[in-house]
């Protein structure tokens, strides 16, 4: 396959050797629109790719490097960020200054106020000082299905959390047409350990959570802000849910079940599936399942797509909605590389992932 | 261990090779109380046990034999029954008629009008004819810790299903005392793959169901009724709730994520864990966790014990309760031991399994 | 993509819903040179293929239709059969008489001789009646690393079993250059759950499986005769050798421990990895590792590579070789695909997965 | 159930924590003839143990402690050290002149020769100075099976590893009666991931190790020496052979597949089996299993069992020897029990797991 060479195509990943910047270098290494040009890590810095990543073969055996923005700027024109929440911060204003596009997967300008970040965020904030609150405010929501036009003119788009791009795709449908109540939304999501990162942390060990699956950061989670400030935007409401995440033993995949109540009580679940496929239907990435298949995590698996499944209880207008994804690609990488494909002016699927191999 | 040879305490065990009774017969194995005189099961009938179960050997090595209630009834003074639904309605009038206790681990008794259970196991109704209105009116549903004194006098005990006993704990102490609405109730529930038995179908094998997790019966779940039964019964007001089970990729284990909204808004977390702890203050096999402590399924593995967690969101006084329990112990044989411990006049705890060889 | 629509690119897949099948829709799916006219299938025919597999979707979305091999030979120029053993015997002469190309993922065509077919896979000689010694005679093992040429100009292409794909790329090196003893060969096969098949076996459960590693087929197993076929045909000599394999709870893939010793006892490590890189050196799919660096099952999951490391025990002279596959691929379908591109004259490696998505 | 209050009873676990010291309290808080009376940790020093482990229950709530040989030499008779390699050297001594009898889980002490020691624990005999030869010579190797009179009368037994202990079950009955040849002995070893401790690693992340085999340490892993020292001694020979293990994506269990050569070819499985049987006929926790057999490690998890099984090629007088165990068990802290049992004078299997929960 031949990269094309010119500039305006090259790629930096910084935070390469991650889970997301694994997914990232896998899917940029098959992209023929776009060439890897700089690879940044700390631990890994000064080895060459492939010797650190056996698995991954690069063609062009980079060196990895330390996250230096004059250099990251020297040889990249977009840069992805795959970095603990609170360190894009410090990268993210040279990188604009010198005129980089920069696509950033932590949560450090997901917020269109920078004091909310600090309040969600308020460990981060005391490690690590902030006044960008202008690049926070132009920052766009790397949220594709509803956010192409505006991502397509940016110069930083902000990739949504994991289980925020499961939720939100559930629920905006339905919240932006006041299908539903506003109050009383719960979320129940259920993620692989691999959200949890490559970094070892005992509770992610397969001796610890193989066999296993408990909830976590239940009320307060920071994600539950995030969901909130789009599903409030949305529904041009304040929205108030109830977000509660599971660890499940598997390695990929969310799914998040999503419980509301029908405004019209006799809406039926063939309405509500009648509904999502017209709010999605230009949409490549997202499927929604006729009435009564229910999704498993297994399907969109090692793809960018996203699959969803409404119920409806005829008793009492309450509805169920079920989205899967894979939490690295549709719900970080994949998505990264579509906020990438459109900010260049292709069509957001090329290159990405729509099928796996099954089981 | 040397076993007591007086009549009274026989035991037979029908459906003995499945993972419900492969249970039973390793708990009462060990149980010095009780002694195991007959091993029923179709497939294996005519087989030596411990040849067809090389993995828990019986010293005293019976034959299986085909279900003839006659001969359970000259045997035993005590049947488990651990068949498919619809099956064991066909043998229990007989047993009961024969003067043997019968601790019944179908759907088949759960409702008290058997009308009730013709309308939600219909496929099942056309199959099997019943007519034993007066038994199911008169069996008792096997949950102790709700239950006990009335255990202690039945002749059919009528064990509840996996989901519906770490629902019902979750739940009961806040419905009984009128803590939370009746409106509204959500429980995500989450089962390991035993729960859908040993009989090998498609979508159990691990090639399917491994790196997966999925919702299953969305809306209309048979349990759903049943827990609706219990709950309306002490809340005593007719309730309807939403009830989700989920296939997670491990063996044992269930976990029940149930939802509400307080009545008084301003309980705190820590109330509501003092209201489960007096609820449960003398049932040994329910720990109430402290707050923020949530349960993994691995801490309660091969245990008949269940631990309960209790979350509160300040903003708006909606509760979490988190429930985790064996869904083959506690949620299937070990209570249907527990049980027996106390048709028979033991505490209900003897010989049954606290704690679990952790990870 | 455009597919190429004249004749000579037509395939039939045939068995098209089991694990083989799957992963031959979906490389063929995005395979511009092949065009899937045909998915035959026993228990799903008169379906349409994206009503039975909602996650493999097809644009053309064909009917699954019986295995009718006149119906095969109008629609199709190749056919994959992804059968039962015995049951591929019985239509492969009549697609051969019309002219269609067959690769045969069963075992029927693996021995030259029919007899020796008849001996191992004795009871489906009884079930199967086959005079078939020519077709036996004259089809070609499917290893492409060491039958190319002779695939290229076959018409009959029998694929090998997934355990011979990875015994045989790590012993052939070796046996045909006089390097290992031709005696006292073991090889310690490890295989995920999808080498059993998607049709349930209790076995074959996550109930059962997971948490678990078994031997199977210890002495005897039918891939040991097939092992020693090649083996004996590449040393020039009769080789009879060990072979065990086991059953690991994961999805995919194969690993074969395979030990010997070497003739020159003063051969390192080093040098071994030297005779095979130089043996592969043109060989697209198989990556030797440096030594020292051993391989993972999850390295190649989903792709059609095979990884080799090779040890010496300096004391003795005993060599280690490791070899990984995914089974479904390089162990079966990719393998199978790879043979497609080869009688179609186009280079073997077209279309086939080199990396896949980790973890 | 009533503890023994008068001394000599009390037992002191180091390392209470760890997966090793989980499973000794789990199993001496059950066992009446014994009473935990120090927990000894260094990460958790200061807290109770019921806040750091809330899924084992002491009734007798013990505060863990740092590992001063002074105060477990007042507060117990008998002590078990569950350390890293190189740790428990620095304590044993004065343990031991304490009067103190010790059951040490690490390596320390595994060899009669402390230079052997220092040749093959190089990394630690750096960072830890010892000249405890006395100690190392006199220490009795704890496998019971051999050793049951030794350990009766020793005060240091230094407990097995998880590999050696399946192995030798293996190797010994017939290395002793000379029925296999020295040489040319294989041992494939398969290990789940609780065999790599409770410290946090990033190749036994759930999301590395789930979905994946790989072999380690291939040649040169340092459980060889420590085989190979056995079998030399009962073999009464020197004794070179293949030791190569593997992770497995499982929690707990061992399966080791030992190769060798029978002496007389004539021997059959039957023969061999017999041979087994005759040489464990009074271990309680050894069980042969009939020809043709093959045992899961699921069959004895969380039992302190091992199951054997025997087979023989006819054709070459090859044989294959499998053996599970549960690693955390017979592997080590079960077996430290079973010592334990057996130098307080008790039967050595009382108060052990023998059946377990299947599935």
């Amino acid at each position: 396959m031949a990269f094309a060479n010119s500039q305006g195509n090259r790629v930096a990943i910084i935070g390469a050797t991650g889970y997301g910047g694994l997914q990232l270098v896998r899917l940029l290494t098959d992209h023929p629109k776009f060439k890897i040009t700089f690879l940044g890590g700390e631990r890994t810095a000064g080895k060459k790719w492939n010797e650190v990543i056996p698995f991954i073969n690069l063609s062009d055996d980079l060196t990895i490097e330390p996250c230096n923005p004059e250099r990251i700027s020297q040889e990249a024109d977009y840069a992805f960020l795959s970095l603990p929440n609170g360190v894009a911060s410090q990268l993210v204003p040279h990188l604009i200054k010198n005129d980089i596009k920069v696509i950033d997967l932590s949560a450090d300008y997901r917020f269109k106020s920078l004091d909310m970040w600090k309040s969600v965020y308020s460990t981060e904030a005391e490690k690590y000082a902030r006044d960008d609150y202008q690049l926070c405010n132009s920052a766009i929501y790397g949220l594709p299905e509803f956010f192409a036009s505006e991502i397509f003119k940016s110069n930083l788009v902000s990739c949504p959390g994991c289980f925020p791009t499961a939720s939100l795709l559930s629920l905006i449908p339905f919240l932006r047409q006041g299908l539903i109540d506003n109050d009383g939304l719960i979320i129940d999501a259920k993620s692989g350990s691999s959200g949890g990162g490559r970094n070892p942390k005992e509770h992610l060990l397969l001796s610890e959570c193989s066999e296993s699956i408990m909830p976590y950061g239940v009320i307060g989670h920071r994600h539950t802000r995030e969901i909130e400030e789009l599903s409030s935007f949305f529904a041009d409401a304040n929205i108030n849910l109830q977000f509660t995440p599971h660890l499940v033993p598997m390695v990929r995949g969310i799914l998040t079940t999503v419980y509301g109540r029908l405004r019209d009580p006799g809406l039926t679940a063939e309405d509500c599936t009648t509904v999502l496929q017209a709010f999605f239907k230009d949409k490549t990435f997202i499927d929604v399942l006729p009435v009564g298949t229910y999704p498993s995590t297994k399907w969109v698996k090692n793809t960018n797509k996203a699959l969803i499944s409404v119920q409806v209880d005829k008793r009492n207008g309450r509805i169920v909605i079920m989205c899967v994804i894979d939490n690295l690609l549709k719900g970080q990488a994949g998505q990264a590389v579509q906020c990438l494909n459109i900010m260049a002016g292709y069509d957001e699927d090329i290159y990405l992932p729509k099928t796996n191999f099954y089981p």
